[in-house]
């Protein structure tokens, strides 16, 4: 048995297959990749990694097996599943995500091909595991899938804390011990124990707040925009393949844009912490429904047509649009007067939330600092936004405290 | 200038009139009133006291009118009025509260009074100050006296990252020096400045969590009303006046109860933790409106009912209405877009929190363990509750998760 | 399986025995015996009771045995005594033992008789426990005795985090998960496993800096003299006896304290934290042998003598002597180089312990404010002291930072 | 004025000259090197970076001048200084700083070439401060200097929290917010004001448990070995120059050592964490002067020699020898009785430290586990080793805890 310190859960031991699991370079190659991307250019503390997020991952698991009193086997695959669940990510995390999938049609979540050879396969063989299995569980499929990858999935829970700990942002910090203590199987159901609407409305609270704050910071947001755009050019311009690309790490990714000539000067404004800054930031009635539906080609087209009008250099300009806010948040199962209840039923605070995602959706678009004028007047016309010129940086006059920046702008930007 | 070590805000500086306010009686007596009366009775750390508890409203006070830039003796009035801001209470807080309202018209904050003479009084005259204006400040009335008594104020603050530390519960873990940073006033109006959504809705979205696992756990409930009853027949049947009572700490009244024969057995039983138990719990639906709108006079009769009904001792019966969810939580402005909103308007979340505390209203009926049943069925007669029977202790049958308790049971119950 | 909630390890899970000897009114007593006596009255945080360090040295014990592999009865008769190790203390712990054990004979860990009967002791019976074995694991009897009561004791463990966590004074911060996991037992005696030489250096180390900063305090060390002095005088004045001393928790004693005459002055004292200052606070060098070895008796005479001397009243004077430095405290045991070796011999920061102990020591004479200079004078020449006038109070000129003073006197003095 | 949200220090705030030099490219380069190099093979969390670490000096710099009465000018460059401090480090900061101090003269606090010119020397003349001037703060020279670098300098109070915080490992938990308040000028020289024996020891036992635990683990100490020799050969075999070396960060330097032949072997070890094994692990005693003496010359000559009497490649043996305990930690200056005293006469903990240190020495050969055997021995011989053939490997014999490995070995080993 070997015992990791870990700065969230201190000692975490490690035995069996997830230890062997550990050694494998695909696993290893976690302790490479930052587990929030360009976020520590907000939060300068947020350096943590996809390798720490595993093993705190694997440490809930382990604590939520106990609990529900699932051994042997089962319980086996579970942990390997915990440990292996991230290392489908790409360098930069969800940053690149999008840009792996267009061209390769993976998200981070689709492993099946990478645990079936090198060392993760063998070790898993050789402990007796199919790893299309252990593939499926990290879908999140199954009945102990949802452990995994589910509406109350201990991956969720690390990451709260995780993230709050190390960003100084305390909206993540929930009551994980609570929660992997009061997860129980009812017909086959992965739900939480009567008692529990707090503890289960705590988690998807806890992550509503970190959203604005941290996730989908607009610097963050800035950050990732220019990353996408580096990365597209960079499989343009050179011998770098989508699938070499999905394997590198941070430093290998970072490396290759400076190294070359059509993406040095992105690789520059990263390392310089010389981003681009917002020209709109408009909120979703303001944005036709056409623009918020756009495709990857027809958002690009967009940003030619915006820099055109704008005079300037077609990579100047970013146009980033969020995805609808989504339904399936809040379908956690709780036990109310001894039924099983969806969340959302039972909670008038979840019930909200979608109305939340909704307030905290905005359309940006980004230019470099001398440029948003232009850009914000540009992107105006070109996507028919009905903001009536209250760009950002025009409502931003001084003397009052600033404005179209209602979600959670604050330090470092 | 002194410091002084506190668990949650570390080193506090103390100087000048708040320093003199520290030594006096009145505020030292804080020390011996916990801040959550009965509540280590669920939670066993939490045997925090009103004495720290003002020390950090009094540390987020002086940070909050630094970045307002207010300074001078309006500062030194919000500074003292922070120190003293419940010098009001009596012992165990909350528990006894009532209680003494009843028969003195006092609330804790209400201190005019208890402000003008003694060592208080003369520390803050010898100042310069009125005491009339500092408690003034203390009801919330005036521009300031927001920051001490109001929506966005720095009680709040700090009370739910103190109770956070030391329940162990992480719920009131907010970011205070972010919101005493973001303070502002406008118009003579105490606001978050732009860019505070999320940091407003994490204040109450750690009250509406706190609430049903801290403040409200059934077992605390039970502790107050055991505590109520038994400080209503001290003051009947011991020399004890409710004047007296008001100024008592900790100590003094469990002693009082102790000594007094009368109320000898409620002193046992809150000190070897031998509570009654819920013999109902009903939701608000279940509820007559009359029952819900009760005075105490009724309360009493209809406690008297039960026993009656029951064949117990009228003092084996404990009934407890909770106030009905109120309207004053979600008023907090914050500016959105360059106008003042309030956050109610502002955040779907918030807008939310009225039906979470209607959610999460219980009427709760205890008696001693042995006669829950008798005293469930006569309850549900005499106050015509359409639980059908579903009182508590019928539906959580062995092998079944506990059932009607669906908000926050956890520890130690 | 009962979860309670604790602000230092979380999540502890009673059962069994221990489970049923938490309901026994001798141990909910020790909810009502702070941790630390009146060090609260230095720092205000630290209002922890003996009841929540009992868990916790419970749960330390839990995890000890568990790496330990010690199953079945054994294991459950130390779990037991962890629950119980406590139960002994008298109101404000150590602060009264002296007094309690000068007319009793007793410490607080000699509790034969105290398990032997009431639910305790009958709990106990049940589970096939023997009182007396309970009792003599608590004296650190026996192999597993020194789990709960040696060098390495889950117990010394748990007060130095909780005692951090409660103060804010980092010191005691150290890496109990650690210790409870190196815990080892070769040839039948408790010891660290090889690599852990810091591990036990920082137990050690942790201890030697809360002394001075948090134990010994010279304002813990003033209120613990005032509560020892009334407390003497109660047991003359009233008909309050040792025995019943013994069992009363804080809130009896003061009270009693209060109601008495003769030692109200002592009670308001304390309440109103107005307490005796230092009159001398002498090195070792400077303190004759027979100073530093008087018995009881000869200190009350000394206090009279210095009283007479100095034309106050007896009660005015406090003179308090420290234990000489004992021997004990670095004898773990700790595996080095393939054979056990005692940490002193092999720690040269652990042989250093024992001269901090040495410099650490004060004899302090106390008295009221206005009489410190009398007193320190007369007990100038009373006792001996080769202080050349240089009592604490006449150092601190105007100007010069405070001098005599050099041992951790920082918060709220 | 910026505020910045920091993991250890929560808000931040940055102005003037200091906000200005943070975006500086040489400043900026800090997020991507990280504090303990490659520490974070031992402890995964610890990934945090110089950048944070500068911030976290700044503040506590800011902290220290407030409560030292120092403004102005005086204070800008200090804080300057403390933004600053760390642009000298190389990647993987002390890992490779032998290596560059070798070839370029130079270690990491020997910046005036480096504040001479670009981004920084621009911002520094601009508010009026000579770069020289600030570099000479940051070498520790003139009355402030011993503020940036010296024994009580806010440096180490920052690392040690943060990398407490970031490892999981709680020895370097100080009370830095007393450490800044104590802080006092006295005839021109930094000490502590009176009381603060053990807040000035409590600096020195926190690293001094740090050291073996942390920065000497030997894990530490294989991966920087492995580190120090790739980086050696890829200045001889490659076109990167020193001078190039020491402005990379971790990425340039991890993929530069990819991408060059002679050191992707190195590189893939780090990133696979297939490390060396010890094949020695010798205490001070049993290694011969000039063993301990040698330089950097006789050491690689001694790696040839015991490759080759061990059969194996010369890239396969790393000796490493740590420098001999040093004198300048305990030099600290405390007030005690009014005057100033060394606190090394007035500790006898800090007195300890010395032999502390020699203790904690050891030899480290390492080699391919495969290896360790061969090496060892040949090791023995070449470097004439009084050992008795008591190599760390042989030791380690199954069934019996780990041996020679006394020093905080702890997790992930």
């Amino acid at each position: 048995m070997k015992t990791i310190k870990d700065s969230v859960h201190d000692h975490i031991e490690v035995e069996g297959v997830a230890r062997e699991l550990l050694d494998a370079p695909a696993v290893q190659r976690l302790r490479r990749i930052k587990q929030l991307g360009p976020a520590h250019l907000v939060y300068p503390s947020a350096n943590h990694t996809r390798f720490e997020h595993s093993l705190g991952v694997y440490y809930l698991a382990c604590e939520a097996l106990d609990h529900l009193g699932i051994q042997g086997k089962r319980a086996e695959r579970v942990r390997a599943a915990a440990i292996l669940h991230d290392v489908g990510h790409c360098p930069y995390s969800h940053a690149i995500e999008e840009v792996v999938h267009r061209h390769t049609g993976k998200y981070h979540d689709d492993v099946h091909e990478l645990l079936a050879d090198n060392k993760v396969g063998e070790v898993l063989r050789d402990h007796g595991h199919a790893p299309d299995a252990i593939a499926d569980l990290i879908a999140g499929e199954g009945r102990l899938g949802q452990l995994v990858a589910g509406e109350l999935d201990v991956d969720r829970m690390d990451y709260l804390v995780r993230d709050a700990h190390h960003t100084g942002v305390p909206y993540g910090t929930i009551d994980h011990a609570r929660l992997v203590r009061e997860l129980t199987l009812v017909d086959d159901e992965l739900v939480l124990a009567a008692g529990n609407v707090p503890t289960a409305e705590s988690l998807l609270l806890a992550r509503a707040l970190m959203n604005p704050t941290v996730y989908n910071h607009h610097v963050t947001r800035i950050a990732r925009g220019i990353l996408q755009q580096a990365t597209e050019r960079l499989l343009e311009a050179s011998d770098v393949t989508p699938e070499r690309l999905r394997r590198m790490d941070d430093a290998d990714l970072l490396v290759a844009l400076r190294e070359t000539p059509e993406t040095a000067e992105f690789a520059r404004r990263l390392s310089d912490r010389d981003l681009y800054k917002r020209a709109v930031w408009a909120e979703m009635g303001d944005v036709p429904e056409a623009v918020i539906d756009a495709d990857h080609a027809t958002l690009r087209e967009f940003e030619a047509d915006v820099a055109a009008d704008a005079g300037v250099d077609p990579s100047e300009v970013i146009v980033e649009v969020m995805a609808r806010p989504g339904m399936t948040e809040s379908e956690s199962r709780v036990v109310v007067n001894g039924e099983i209840r969806r969340l959302e039923e039972q909670s008038a605070l979840v019930a909200a939330l979608q109305h939340v995602q909704r307030a905290q959706w905005r359309l940006g678009v980004y230019a470099p600092r001398e440029a948003t004028d232009a850009v914000g007047h540009a992107a105006e016309r070109v996507l028919g936004l009905e903001t009536d010129g209250a760009l950002v940086n025009e409502v931003r006059t001084p003397g009052t405290p600033t404005t179209l920046d209602e979600f959670g702008s604050p330090p470092d930007n």
